[in-house]
């Protein structure tokens, strides 16, 4: 849903066959296209025992695979909350996964950026920095990772590439998503939870609880009022490893700010570094983790006390 | 599944900030990759009424999503064969939708193709060529048509871009989703009903039943013995408006052979023109066309009769 039109035009004509045996195919690459559309599938449950959805969205780089199951094949978040009793609804942001992707830089500002198995290692704390190496052997996660490391390079044929650059768009098919869902909780991972927490600014009356997942610097509260999000109770829940981490460092400090700000405003924020709970060696991702379950509890037990979730 | 390791070597490195206030990333193009899987997600019944669970494979430029709602937003044949009492499977080809993509011209052979509303439009027989118009309002369908021509821009929501010269690689991975799910019946929709033919030569002791729609020319039967899928019954539906169309005018005689060396030797082979059996004004995309669970009806009720299914 939420696709705008665009027309190219002045590209020249190529002639394409599609298949041997089939004419070629004059393909005109002007014309009309469908950009910025964003791919939602729910499921929803013939007798939820929760009053709000969840809606799912993932991190930059990922689609909606994110939630389903684990790279080592346990049964993901969606059919843990959907044991829970919500109704859920898990997207793929616009650019993608099936939400599709337009041409560059005709429609999109800038190139691709694919990740390489070596960047996810490291960038999301399997392993820290120098630890990866091709040969899957040999290389070195946390001694107390709970990444299901044999399986790495079958999470690695999740992910998806990206843009930098298209951020407004991806929000604006969100914030659309939310009009059409109406009231509803948002998980987000990453990237998502930056999209998560705009979307409840500007829908405080159809979010009705955002948790952020390891949320990158965004919303900041010297230059945006955190005043909107007073009834959205927020949570921010923090994987392992990030301390001494150069890319992570600025996560928590940017975020605690987006926090004290929401308390400030008299809202409710909490804040969960998972490791201080007794959960020790997450990575970035905690939905795939081998005790993926008792991070998903940690949320649901969260959602349960929000008086205004029942 | 399904994915390979490639690795990328001398690409220049470059710096990439993802989010304002996060440190630039060095971003390495080189390094290793994961290439060719494909994306399944199945629902299983917890008591399947069929044997044997269906595969549903799409067409080019297009993803799973084609079976799953139609444009206008009713249930998709993906519910309506559940309904029927099988298992599904429904994948996202390599290089289509979740099953990700990757860098051109280093890992892909070549640039990408985008559809454009009219090439679908007109490709598609949603009206005959020369009846689109930018303007939806002024589009000219066919008379007949049982597309759900107000939602078409809609329906171009769902199309993805692809490549031409993957074949062997997207069918690997269709191949090997064949070996891991055991026997089965796969319905394909244009490229995906060749994919589905193929595989049937390959592994006719898992694949129980192909159902072909509007299929492009693919095995010779001057080149290809199709004496291995003579345990496999075929069927082959063809939707409206193909006569006089030069683009579509290859596609019914080069099947035909195939049906033909089937029958000769000693298969099963079923050939059925939807407008000959009183459904008039399908488009290619008779899986969301108005009558579309007549359709799928027509599928079901050929599968009931195969003896080897029960």
């Amino acid at each position: 849903m939420g696709g705008q039109n665009v027309t190219l035009q002045g590209l020249p004509v190529e002639e394409i066959v599609f298949a041997p045996g089939v004419p070629p195919v004059k393909t005109d690459p002007n014309g009309e296209f469908e950009v910025g559309q964003t791919y939602t599938q729910f499921v929803k449950l013939s007798a939820p025992s929760k009053r709000y959805p969840i809606l799912f969205w993932h991190g930059g780089g990922m689609a909606g695979t994110t939630w389903e199951t684990t790279p080592d094949g346990r049964p993901g978040w969606v059919m843990f909350f959907l044991h829970k009793g919500y109704d859920v609804y898990v997207s793929d942001s616009a650019e993608r996964g099936r939400a599709s992707w337009a041409r560059y830089p005709e429609i999109y500002p800038s190139d691709p950026v694919f990740r390489s198995k070596k960047e996810a290692w490291e960038l999301f704390r399997i392993g820290p920095p120098g630890s990866y190496a091709a040969n899957p052997s040999e290389r070195k996660a946390y001694e107390d990772t709970q990444f299901p490391v044999d399986y790495f390079d079958h999470f690695a044929d999740q992910m998806v590439p990206r843009w930098i650059g298209n951020n407004a768009m991806i929000q604006r098919a969100y914030d659309l998503l939310v009009q059409r869902v109406g009231p509803c909780i948002v998980i987000g991972h990453s990237q998502g939870a930056k999209f998560a927490q705009q979307a409840a600014l500007r829908a405080p009356e159809k979010i009705k609880a955002v948790v952020s997942l390891d949320s990158p610097p965004g919303l900041d509260p010297d230059k945006t009022s955190a005043a909107p999000a007073r009834s959205v109770p927020h949570l921010f829940v923090w994987s392992d490893h990030q301390e001494g981490n150069p890319f992570w460092m600025p996560f928590q400090p940017a975020q605690k700010k987006w926090h004290d700000a929401i308390v400030a405003a008299n809202g409710t924020a909490d804040w969960i570094v998972l490791s201080r709970i007794g959960l020790k060696g997450n990575s970035y991702l905690m939905m795939m983790d081998r005790n993926s379950d008792a991070v998903a509890e940690v949320i649901s037990q969260w959602l349960d006390r929000q008086p205004s979730l029942r």
